[in-house]
């Protein structure tokens, strides 16, 4: 009998950044499980920024497909495997998709192993690909423990481990910024941000100038007027690290940063990074990362979006921002 | 008896980057020749692109202050010495500003030896600061004659140095920009570029992609549209210098280019870079381009406006390109 997987196909492209309604659920067959294969039962699917230009086509990254599952990481359990490396019951991080079940290449799954305090959406977050660009984008800034760092989308999957990552190096002043209030309280409580900013409840560049005398590193996910603060209060010879830019993911213009001159004149460098060109930095991201999970210094939060239906709702947070915390996933539990 | 000097100062800072009539011309006692000073008798000043956000205040870097001269690069000849290293009749590089007199410390003023071939002005243009602009920028850009090349603004003084430096040092493929047929063909018949763009004759990004899989290395002179089709056309790993951005000097928007996430999805590096902060890299520079000027594989031409009374003019001049080629210089003969 068929093993049934329900899965996100992209059935249109959507026609501007509200319009994630071109999403079709549809049920497959799964195919057998071949030599060296596994079949997942996923509990979580990642749901990520930089997914809205591969949907919208607004990039030189590779496109989503129209009819294709989306592309994704995903965590879940093995529930059938013909492959020694991993068992009936196992705990993996996996790229298959947006489906409740997947059968991946047991080679590209990495075996996890959860535990009460350590949930496995961690590997989706803090431990997956978002604290690895956090790491990876540290080292593009080269970024050292006496530089001024201001980190946008703070309270988000990948703002949050840079600012826990810096501090726990030691780092002198790291300022975060997100969208409203409790954010703010989160980023100051939790995340321990030396000053963090409201962007929504004022001048970006003169609330940097409040909390520092100049930046050294700046870095970057969510470009526009974020980036144009920036470019505004960076000191001479400052870096940007260019991870992120959703506020202009999806559109065409009007397009900030007005003031990119500032590049010129301050002698700055921006650097864009994706973290797939990195992968061999991950050994040494978990060496540090791990322990600070363990010890609770690399705190992380989940925002679960539940069911196959909600990934619309899923883009429409990431975009506002409203009430998303942390790591934004799909739950299937 | 006073010694009078004409120069120009800046009456009020201009309104838009249409708007140069803030110029006033006064006339002035020179200061008396002091110890270790010399007393210069101009006969070329330089105009500069970046002479306008200084006039706008549209800037980081130091704005031109109300009042004050003009501050700019000058050569002349030595008419008063009151310093061992400088004769009365030799010609000097110095930094005097806009005006025909100048009084200036000796050791911030360098001995020049022009000849027929090649006459003062030289060392305002592909032996000065542009020559040494270009040197600069190859190095910060990390260029390799492996590198694919695009120049902007190549018909002027730093962008004929760098194709011509490039194309010394055996690289393949360089494209350069300017506007119109005339520049084009100056690029394509003097400066040696491989393919010539017209960026009024068209779609720039197409034309880029016309002439080139793909770029390595982006030189802007120019910022906004030109930047635009760079991001489009760069190859993933693509360096851009950032020399320039003339296009958006003295104005805060509409802010081209429109596609700046390319940063990320093609993972590029973009470095802001002013000359003064390599001047120790002028002998290496001159041992480069001194053979080359004299063989006439480095040819730089002199766009001359007549007289203080014509700067305006010149700024009128390098905004909208017409006419100019290679270096801007105020005529004093």
């Amino acid at each position: 009998m068929d093993v049934i997987a329900r899965e996100v196909i992209l059935a249109r492209r959507p026609a501007n950044r509200q319009d994630f309604g071109g999403f079709e659920i549809v049920e497959r067959a799964v195919p057998s499980v071949r030599a060296g294969h596994v079949l997942v039962e996923s509990t979580a699917l990642s749901i990520d920024p930089s997914m809205i230009p591969r949907l919208t086509a607004d990039t030189y990254a590779p496109k989503f497909a129209i009819g294709d599952v989306i592309e994704s990481r995903a965590v879940g359990r093995v529930i059938e495997t013909a492959d020694e490396r991993l068992s009936v019951g196992d705990w993996v991080l996996h790229s298959g998709g947006w489906r409740d079940r997947a059968v991946v290449d047991a080679a590209t799954a990495s075996l996890i192993e959860p535990t009460d305090a350590v949930p496995p959406e961690t590997w989706l977050g803090v431990l997956g690909a978002p604290g690895l660009t956090a790491f990876v984008g540290l080292a593009v800034a080269e970024f050292t423990s006496d530089d001024v760092l201001w980190v946008s989308g703070a309270a988000g999957a990948v703002g949050s481990a840079v600012v826990q990552l810096a501090k726990s190096r030691g780092a002198g002043t790291v300022i975060g910024s997100a969208g409203g209030a409790d954010k703010c309280r989160y980023l100051t409580d939790v995340v321990g941000v030396d000053a963090a900013i409201d962007y929504r409840a004022g001048d970006l560049a003169s609330a940097v100038r409040s909390a520092t005398d100049g930046l050294d590193v700046y870095f970057d996910n969510i470009g526009g007027s974020h980036l144009e603060a920036a470019l505004a209060t960076m000191n001479v010879g400052g870096r940007i690290v260019s991870c992120g830019m959703i506020e202009t993911y999806g559109t065409r213009g009007p397009a900030a940063p007005r003031n990119l001159t500032e590049i010129i004149t301050r002698r700055l460098s921006m650097t864009g990074m994706l973290v797939t060109d990195h992968l061999e930095m991950r050994a040494a991201f978990l060496a540090e990362a791990v322990p600070l999970v363990e010890s609770g210094r690399l705190a992380s939060e989940t925002t679960r979006f539940s069911g196959l239906e909600s990934v619309a709702d899923g883009f429409a947070s990431l975009l506002s921002g409203d009430g998303k915390l942390g790591k934004t996933v799909i739950d299937l539990t």
